[in-house]
């Protein structure tokens, strides 16, 4: 069950304390434990997130691979993955060939512990996050992936996905399916049931509850008005995009009516968004009377205001700092929601316990699972494969990801994506 | 539409900067919008939240009248109220009469603005807080209600409510809503859908998003274990012990298995929830597998850690300080629910950015709205009755308020309600 393999690779590793990746020659991984699987990375990918260790704010301090998002070819198996496998463990254990294409998600997740049962797979209590000290990571030629059987997505001879280029499927690994959870995040909490349902909170949110909500007098009937969803996107970096993007598919889908706002203080994400958005097939693009503005700070305040309700139902901050979290209350109305996927770094929450109360704030956190959200996020991907053609501006060899890291820290490259072969 | 009234009553008042409160003599309150009642009090509470302002930390410097529960009788009624008042407002404006009994949530609400409509009444766009130097409270003989037909909830002759004493009654202003909307906030949650419905988040999360959310592999199924939901509350006052009044009756009504830790420092306190519950009829206990545990602070880390999946699903913290909030984390399982219903003051709260993200926490805070929930509160407190039975642990006459209010902040005495005409 293995490829012969060369004993080292290139791969681009960070060096402490910051603002330091260097392309250079490393042992190629082994088999280190049965569940692990060895990959062949055809596409890397650079990412957002990758840059909070590159600027030292993560406490790291150790050198490692860098890089979370790949598309690669199965090149070594361990001794779990055969036919004879349990049919207790996760499918792939007994299917997972080598040669096979997959993705990953940026985190693994073994499949079989209580969290990957609820669905909350980023949390698996085998989870390791790819690119860190303890597992390095995907800019590199090889990679290995623990709890691989649980972890990884086979793109299946006859699965639709093999249609698909890497760089549209190496947005599976993290930012599409972490903008689509951010935004379902946000969907699904009960504060925006009456706007799906047409029934007044707690009413309509409380499905298994019902019968004990007996009401005793019926309030005011929603008005048409009441109905349209009003919503910000804060951040329109690439994962910010996949969020918007995602966010409207949602609501086409549901056939509901909104206003959205997509806020970025950069001039060219903020280009890009509008261009994306336009470049969606009209049937995508919400009911006639919903609106869809892209805005900067300044210019989101006052569109926001304009509406008339003192704020957003919900916010979906895609950021990760204080500022973002502070805006993202700035255009909330009270008794909202703010989903964050931001990779938030060490300093407090920038609200107080009185704001939070006198505004009835429900706020989310937390890194998606996205092992859980593939399926649809890959619907997703499939149903808007254009709009997420040209998110990835960029393919390099790996020996020119100094450069890489420093343009996209600075804003001045969108998303980049690394060939490991080239 | 008005009975004779005395120019002056008997009223608590406080006087700033903190820990003084007096009982004398003020002017009876008059119509001043043709929307106003005027309520003669029959019974008024002394509630937790009367504390923040007690103590001198809500940044109070008016002199007024405390209190924001009650229970009373229409006295006066403004233009506003007549059977031909239009069908359009709600319906207490063309039914609400002279000599009828009512019961008042602790924020008034119009019942017409979005924010009603939607059931967030205590973001009201013209919610009052009733006990402030804007609207004089209810520890006194009269108050004046704004927005009475929206605010007041009139028991009915023949409603089941009639027969319950006004100790009951007193609770539905605020204390029994509030616990049971920080027990519902909890269970509504997304996070806890797989629990209810055996179906691993997001897939049983977003009704309305179902076509969406096509998975391409089966996560492995929920085990019986996975479905007994974990949930401790933090704080055992009188808001807190209808809280876990609430949460059990809500899980026994859905059928849902529970492990529940109630937790307070307090002994006394800690003792009479476990009366409370033993007090309860067998099958408002839960099924038989179901735990219910009092503890204190270190007993309970000790108890959540024995459960064995890294702490609860959710947390519903009762108190409204820091200290409660760092706890309530240090109970919740990564991908958990802080339900906070407590007042919560200038602090920040005591969370970082990064221990958010790291544990995918979601935390909802706020005002109970009141108005939204009375009819499910008044189920459960004609459901369990004997339960809320001797909540209230003295009457006394408004004189007493000076020892009432010393004894209730120091933890020595339980809830406290004033009858202002003995």
């Amino acid at each position: 069950m293995t490829l012969n393999l060369p004993s080292t690779q290139l791969a681009v590793q960070w060096y402490p304390p910051s603002y330091d990746v260097r392309a250079e020659q490393v042992p190629v991984p082994t088999i280190e434990h049965p569940d692990d699987a060895i990959i062949k990375i055809k596409l890397a990918g650079l990412c957002g997130s990758d840059l909070h260790v590159y600027r030292g704010h993560e406490d790291v301090e150790e050198t490692h691979i860098c890089g979370h998002e790949f598309v690669g070819e199965v090149v070594t198996l361990g001794a779990s993955f055969q036919s004879a496998s349990p049919a207790s463990r996760p499918t792939a254990y007994s299917t997972l060939k080598v040669g096979d294409k997959v993705v990953s998600p940026f985190t693994t997740s073994c499949g079989e512990c209580q969290f990957c049962r609820l669905g909350f797979t980023a949390r698996c209590v085998h989870s390791e996050l790819l690119g860190t000290s303890t597992l390095p990571g995907a800019q590199a030629q090889f990679i290995r992936i623990p709890h691989a059987g649980g972890t990884l997505l086979p793109i299946s001879p006859g699965s639709p996905l093999e249609a698909l280029p890497d760089q549209a499927l190496l947005l599976l690994a993290d930012i599409l399916p972490t903008g689509h959870f951010v935004a379902l995040q946000a969907l699904t909490h009960p504060k925006l049931s009456p706007i799906f349902n047409g029934k007044p909170w707690p009413h309509g949110a409380g499905a298994v509850f019902g019968p004990v909500l007996e009401i005793q007098d019926a309030p005011a009937p929603l008005t048409d008005e009441d109905r349209i969803l009003c919503i910000a996107v804060v951040g329109l970096g690439p994962v910010g995009l996949c969020a918007t993007l995602a966010l409207l598919d949602l609501l086409v889908s549901a056939g509901i009516r909104f206003r959205v706002i997509a806020v970025d203080p950069n001039d060219a994400r903020r280009k890009k968004m509008q261009e994306v958005y336009d470049s969606l097939p009209p049937d995508a693009r919400g009911a006639q009377d919903s609106q869809f503005v892209v805005a900067d700070i300044e210019e989101s305040k006052a569109v926001v205001n304009g509406w008339g309700r003192k704020g957003c139902h919900a916010v979906l901050e895609v950021v990760g700092n204080p500022a973002a979290l502070t805006l993202s209350l700035d255009l909330l109305a009270p008794s909202g929601v703010i989903s964050s996927c931001g990779v938030h770094q060490a300093p407090p929450l920038p609200f107080t316990g009185r704001t939070m109360y006198n505004y009835n704030v429900s706020l989310e956190f937390g890194r998606c699972s996205v092992r859980a959200v593939l399926g649809a996020a890959a619907g997703l991907l499939l149903r808007r494969r254009d709009a997420f053609e040209g998110l990835v501006e960029r393919v390099l060899p790996l020996s020119h990801a100094p450069e890489a890291y420093a343009r996209f820290e600075k804003g001045e490259w969108g998303k980049v994506a690394f060939d490991p072969w080239a």
